[in-house]
C-alpha cells in the first residue's frame, strides 16, 4: 500500500499518542496537527519529536493514559509552542484548507456535546473533502448521527470509521473474528480493565461520565454533582468502579456487521483510579453454535501489560490504514470497525 | 453488501461443508459445484439439501473432520448422484464456462501436486474470469507460485485469497488483530489441536504428510513408506503426533502483511488420531512491545468444542466475503488472510 498522509485534530492524550505511535509504523506520515489555538501543517511530514517535546514531553512518558472512551488528557502546552506551528483562530478550518494533501484525519477532539464530532465531519463534507475520517468514540448515539450523514459522506468521498479505539474498535473487531467458528452467535461479552492512577487528574471528565453508568446514577444526575461529590462516590468504592451493561457502541456496531443482535452484547469493566495496574483482564468472549451442533466460546484476551493507551491508538491507526484502502477503492460512507473485518 | 454467488470446486469434506455452512450465512448463494465427474450449475442457487443428501448425507454428520491443511475427506457418492448434476469429463471447464455468473470460487480440491491449485487458477485467468478465488491450503511454497501469477490475476480481474482456512487463515487473522496493541511484534506462536478419530480413515493422505513433519522424517522419506510403516510410526506414539516448527504458510503470510518477520513465527500442534476430542487447545499468542515500553502477550483461543471443520469453513467463507468486497472495488492480485485485516 502506498504511503498515507494523515492529520490529527486535537493534541491531548489520544492525539499526541497517535503522533508518537505513527513514528513506529510503516507508511504513515503525519502532515497536520492542531489544537484549540495552534496548527502545524507540513505536507512533507511533521517533525513529531520536536512537536511532542515542544508541547509537553513524550506522549509515552508522563502523559495520561487514554480512557476507555478515547477521552483526551489535559494538554500541557499549546501546540503553538512548537516551532512548526502557528497560532490560529480557526485550527480545524486551517487543516481543512490543506486537506487535498491529507488521506486521513483522526479526530482526537475532546468529547464535548454529543454532536461535536458529527459537526466537525460536516465541515469536511462542506469543503468537499475526499478521504478517511476516524473517531475513537464509544457512545452509541453518535453513530446514529453519523449514519444520518452517510449520503453526504458518499457524495463527498469520505470513508468514516466510527469507534476505532480500544472499545468498541479493537474488541468488536476481535469479536467479529472470533465469531467465524460459528453459524450463530449467542452472546458477546466484552469486559475491560483500566488502571488510571497516574492519569486520574487528567481524566476527571471521563471518570465523571463513567460514574453516570453506576447503578443509581445517570448522565443528568451526574452533571449536577460537584467534584467533591464525585470524589465521595469514588471513595465509597475504594477507588474502584465496576460497570455492568454500559451504553457502549459495541452492541450497535456488532449488529451493523451482522454478527449478532445488539441485545446479545454485554459490555462492562472495572476502572481503578488508585492503581496503574489493570484491576481485571480485558477479555472478549464470543459464544456461538457451530454448524455441527456444538456450542463453544472463543476468547480474545489482552495482556494486562498492554495499556489502554496502546490499545486505543494502535487499533485506531490500524483501522485508519484499512479505511484508506477502502477509500482509495471508492468505498464511502460510515463503517464500524467490525465491518472492516472478514464478513460473517 | 449485495448477494454473493459462489462455486465450490471439489465436494469432499471441505466442499460439502462449505455448501452446508453457506445455508446459515446471509447473502451467500451457491450456484455451482463440481467433483471429478459431475457438475451442478444453477444461477438461481443450488438446492444444497438435495445435493448433500444425494451425495452422501449431511456434511455436518458422519463426514470426516477437515484437516489442518484443508485436505478433503473421501467422497461418498459422486456429485452426479444429485438430480441437479450432470456427468462431465471436464467439470472445472464447465464451471469456468458459467463463471460470468459467479462472484467467487472456493477451491476445495484435493492436494495433489504442489502446483495443482495454481494451475487451476491459470485456467480461470485464461478464460478472463473476473472475481474472487479462495483456497484453504497451508503450504508456503504454493503461495510463491501464486505470487508469480499476481500480474495475470490483476490483468484478469481476480482477487485471490490463499490459505483462508483455519490455519493459516483464521489464526493469522487473529495474530494480525492481536498485534494491534504493539509497535513491534517479537513473536507469534500458533499452536493447534485436532482430534481426528472419526475422520482418520478419510484423512490418511494428510496424516502421511503430517508424519513428514516429525523429527527424523521429511516429505521424500515419507513418500516411500507403506501404509503399515506409517501405522507403526503412529502406533509408536500412541496415536498422538506432536509437531514443532512445521512448514506452514503462517510465517510467510504474516510477513507479507507486515506484522513481523517470518522467522518470528512458530507453528506447531498436536494431532490425535484416536480421539475426536482436541488433545490441546488451539491458541495464538502474539508477544510484542507497546509504544510505552511494556512487553505483553495478547492471546486468542478457540474453544475445544469448535471442530477443525467449523474453524476451516467459517473463516473461508468470511474471507471470501471480504474478498468479494475488494474485488468489486477493483482490488486484484494475491492476498493472504492477514492482509484483509486492519493494517499494522
Amino acid at each position: 500500500m502506498d504511503d498515507i498522509s494523515f492529520a490529527v485534530l486535537g493534541t491531548g492524550g489520544i492525539g499526541r499518542r497517535t503522533l508518537d505511535i505513527s513514528r513506529h509504523k510503516e507508511g504513515l506520515t503525519p502532515v497536520a496537527a492542531c489544537d484549540r489555538r495552534g496548527v502545524a501543517i507540513d505536507p512533507e511530514g511533521l517533525d513529531v519529536d520536536e512537536l511532542l517535546a515542544a508541547t509537553g514531553g513524550d506522549a509515552a512518558g508522563d502523559d495520561a493514559p487514554a480512557t476507555a472512551d478515547g477521552g483526551t488528557a489535559v494538554e500541557r502546552r499549546g501546540l503553538a509552542a512548537s516551532a512548526q506551528a502557528e497560532s490560529t483562530d480557526a485550527p480545524i478550518d486551517d487543516v481543512i484548507a490543506a486537506s487535498d494533501e491529507i488521506d486521513a484525519v483522526l479526530l482526537a477532539l475532546p468529547n464535548l456535546e454529543h454532536d461535536f464530532i458529527p459537526r466537525v465531519a460536516d465541515r469536511f463534507v462542506d469543503a468537499g473533502y475526499e478521504g478517511v475520517v476516524v473517531d475513537v468514540l464509544k457512545r452509541s448515539r453518535v453513530i446514529g448521527m453519523l449514519d444520518e450523514r452517510a449520503d453526504a459522506f458518499e457524495g463527498s468521498g469520505i470513508t468514516f470509521v466510527c469507534g476505532a479505539g480500544a472499545t468498541p474498535g479493537f474488541l468488536t473487531g476481535a469479536a467479529a473474528l472470533a465469531a467465524q467458528s460459528f453459524i450463530e452467535v449467542e452472546s458477546v461479552e466484552i469486559w475491560w480493565g483500566v488502571g488510571l492512577k497516574s492519569g486520574y487528574e487528567d481524566n476527571r471528565g471521563t471518570v465523571r461520565e463513567d460514574v453516570a453508568h453506576l447503578d443509581g446514577y445517570d448522565l443528568d444526575a451526574v452533571r449536577d454533582l460537584t467534584d467533591e461529590e464525585i470524589e465521595e462516590i469514588i471513595d465509597a468504592r475504594g477507588g474502584v468502579l465496576e460497570f455492568r451493561d454500559m451504553e457502549h457502541a459495541d452492541d450497535v456496531l456488532l449488529e451493523r456487521a451482522g454478527i449478532c443482535d445488539a441485545a446479545d452484547v454485554t459490555v462492562g469493566g472495572v476502572l481503578d483510579v488508585r492503581s496503574d495496574e489493570k484491576p481485571t483482564t480485558t477479555t472478549v468472549r464470543v459464544t456461538g453454535r457451530t454448524f455441527d451442533g456444538e456450542t463453544g466460546t472463543n476468547t480474545f484476551e489482552l495482556d494486562d501489560a498492554t495499556s489502554m493507551a496502546a490499545n486505543v491508538n494502535g487499533p485506531a491507526l490500524g483501522y485508519l490504514k484499512a479505511a484508506v484502502r477502502r477509500n482509495r477503492a471508492g468505498e464511502y460512507g460510515v463503517f464500524g470497525p467490525a465491518e472492516l473485518m472478514p464478513g460473517f
